[in-house]
């Protein structure tokens, strides 16, 4: 008795591209792992039709119903090009005063990311700068740097706070960020990460600053970012303390993050997985079997986001054993961990690259990390990372023919064109 | 009694730059090593004024002459930016037929360089594609790549034949070289690169190969080519064969080159040194004593090129230590190696970065590398690799204020504006 709905005349079709890179065909109630991260639809000589900014249609050129092209339509071929979603940069940093340009040259002498913040540099001088900062020049160095990640081709992002330590500037810091998403098209997500390390009035008392947090700030904080994050590592916050600290974050409707395992294996990993954390952010140290207790722990949901671009700028040897991560049945997603003292790096197709030759990913296993994982890792998984119709139409066309060569010319950029919510960017 | 030649009017000037990085100040008549490679004179708050191809002045905003600044002059503000001499790229394989992606997942899975090659993979399918490629394919890729090159401010480029291995083949891709160097703006400088590998017809016959090359090739290539370059490796050729080789193309007026210590200590630089090689190349395992004695052997004048990103690519641990290089007396350039094997990048900055990162350089020496040492690797250095008056105008506007920020930004591309010759491309 209901009319079938007419379908809609497109608005914008990209067509005859030599790949479509859908990242569809697996299962959607939980992140891919397994065989499952290289096992999802290319399709050959296909399109991708878009209506306002949902993707309406997706398939092999002989199934392109032209009579929804109309001289409305905005009509692109991508003879020779792949389509696929946008990138969804899953874990940074974007908000921060300054940059450590100068500390460059002391960690090429020898000085470890630790020596540095123990002398009272590498974090704290951000933080410093980040106090001093105005709101305006914030938001210029947050828009200067989202433009970058638009060039890549990255249309949704994450960004926290952590380079403020007290309830002002964490607040302004969430703030800058809104600002930001609403100035440009790539689509923001807000993560509190005030307890990146203990605030420099709490020296030697992690506790008692994130009671703080949690008494304090936390309650400011509900409506702004999605997402409550914690730095679980020597010198930043101890198991127990994080572990007291996201279930008072959870108790209060945050959805949770850790970063834990990036220099030692103290079990951050497991213990946000047991609460239920979206994703697990580093894991350098995790161990294969921990991985397994870890996907078992997050009953199959909790991604671990990988960081390649970190160990290499660190000058450290230990990478995450992401390809035993995915034999274990963890989900991966990789990401730059973009911020000024352990990657101030935006290049997303550098830290695929690196993926594959330090972590063993394949490029299909990568490329699905940086899209449909990337958004379980955000928990935007039905609205992104995929090209099917009715999510959002963020899609990029690659200047090569075969997804193969992604991964394969090292350090290029190869985003030729990027679409946002159906616009040409 | 000789009239002082009346100043022309500028036709192009860049002024209000933060820095300007000249190159200039070191010695003129060796390469730049030890301390000069960081001694170099920058210019803070500076200018640079062209006069049709060439550089006319450079300075100080202070001592800009207004009254060369016609109407007709182009004027560019650099405010908040870094100028500095065009990237000179001294070692790539520009021209080849077809790509390797389809290897890069037999590299991930373990396989080794020189056990694909052993498999008639590696370099042999290269060769195959290459000899089956028309002229125009051939020229087409190399034009392509050549604007990728651009886009990150190469302003001179070497391009080494080594895909054809028989005199037919080879001979086209110096063809293919000069075709796209009359094409676009890019400098080409050319060399031969026939002794690569063994053709496949002369396999187990290296020696067999090498005299081929010499009595019916290299005749053929003068007024092609420059410089003459060998693959002095296991698998490839031996330290003697390369050296009879070297020495009979040095008879007939080509400059050398060497591939050698890339994967072996087999003395290959220190003979290429002693007879006045203008560069050796790769160095990863030659030994800070043998640095000591290839600078001696050399005079003082032969450049190490080293090669940052192919270990990267081939997921070795083994860079060659550029610092004690530097320390002890051999001038060193760097590059990509770009090539369908080892390297495909394009991107000399992410080189210049984990040149820092893995080979010790500091953020001035890695720029002398990629400018005024890669110029004398192509005895190139009285007409670009620094930016003085007289010499050519290859200059790069950076969009960052300090250099230091240049090798920090890992894997960027900090071009904002490529000059050559004059033009702004
Ligand atoms: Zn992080
Ligand atoms: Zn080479």
């Amino acid at each position: 008795m209901f009319p079938r709905p007419v379908p809609q005349p497109y608005t914008l079709v990209l067509r005859n591209a030599a790949q479509v890179l859908t990242l569809a065909g697996g299962p959607t109630d939980r992140p891919l792992t397994g065989p499952d991260m290289a096992s999802w639809r290319i399709i050959e000589q296909g399109y991708v039709a878009c209506h306002g900014d949902r993707l309406a249609a997706v398939g092999p050129m002989h199934e392109l119903d032209e009579s929804l092209i109309t001289p409305e339509t905005t009509v692109l071929d991508a003879s020779g090009q792949v389509l696929m979603p946008g990138l969804v940069e899953c874990h940074t940093h974007l908000v921060f005063g300054g940059n450590r340009a100068d500390e460059f040259q002391r960690k090429l002498q020898g000085e470890s990311y630790l020596d540095i913040l123990a002398s009272g540099g590498g974090i704290l001088s951000t933080v410093r700068k980040t106090r001093a900062a105005s709101f305006d020049e914030l938001l210029a160095n947050a828009l200067h740097h989202l433009d970058g990640f638009r060039r890549y081709g990255v249309t949704t992002l994450e960004a926290k706070t952590g380079y403020g330590l007290d309830a002002d500037t964490e607040l302004r810091l969430l703030q800058v960020a809104h600002e930001a998403g609403r100035r440009q098209l790539t689509q923001l997500v807000h993560t509190f990460l005030g307890a990146h390390v203990p605030g420099p009035e709490y020296k030697g008392r992690p506790a008692d600053y994130l009671d703080l947090l949690a008494r304090e700030v936390l309650p400011a904080v509900q409506g702004l970012a999605e997402f409550v994050d914690i730095f679980c590592e020597e010198g930043a916050f101890s198991v127990d303390d994080s572990r007291r600290y996201l279930q008072q974050a959870r108790d209060m409707g945050f959805q949770l993050k850790i970063h834990a395992e990036q220099l030692h294996d103290l079990g951050g990993c497991h213990m946000a997985a047991e609460l239920g954390a979206t994703s697990v952010d580093h894991c350098d140290y995790l161990t294969p079997a921990g991985a397994a207790q870890v996907a078992a722990a997050g009953q199959g949901r909790t991604v671990a986001v990988l960081l390649p671009l970190v160990p290499l700028y660190l000058r450290q040897e230990k990478y995450a054993p992401g390809r035993q991560f995915i034999d274990a049945g963890l989900p991966v997603a990789l990401s730059t961990d973009f911020n000024p003292g352990s990657c101030p790096s935006k290049n997303l197709w550098l830290a695929v690259s690196v993926a594959c030759l330090k972590m063993g990913l394949t490029p299909l296993e990568a490329l699905a990390a940086v899209t449909l994982n990337a958004a379980w890792a955000l928990n935007r998984q039905q609205t992104i990372g995929s090209l099917e119709p009715g999510k959002r139409a963020d899609v990029l066309v690659l200047s090569v023919p075969d997804y193969r060569e992604i991964p394969y010319w090292l350090g290029e950029n190869p985003v030729a064109q990027v679409v946002i919510g159906g616009q040409l960017v």
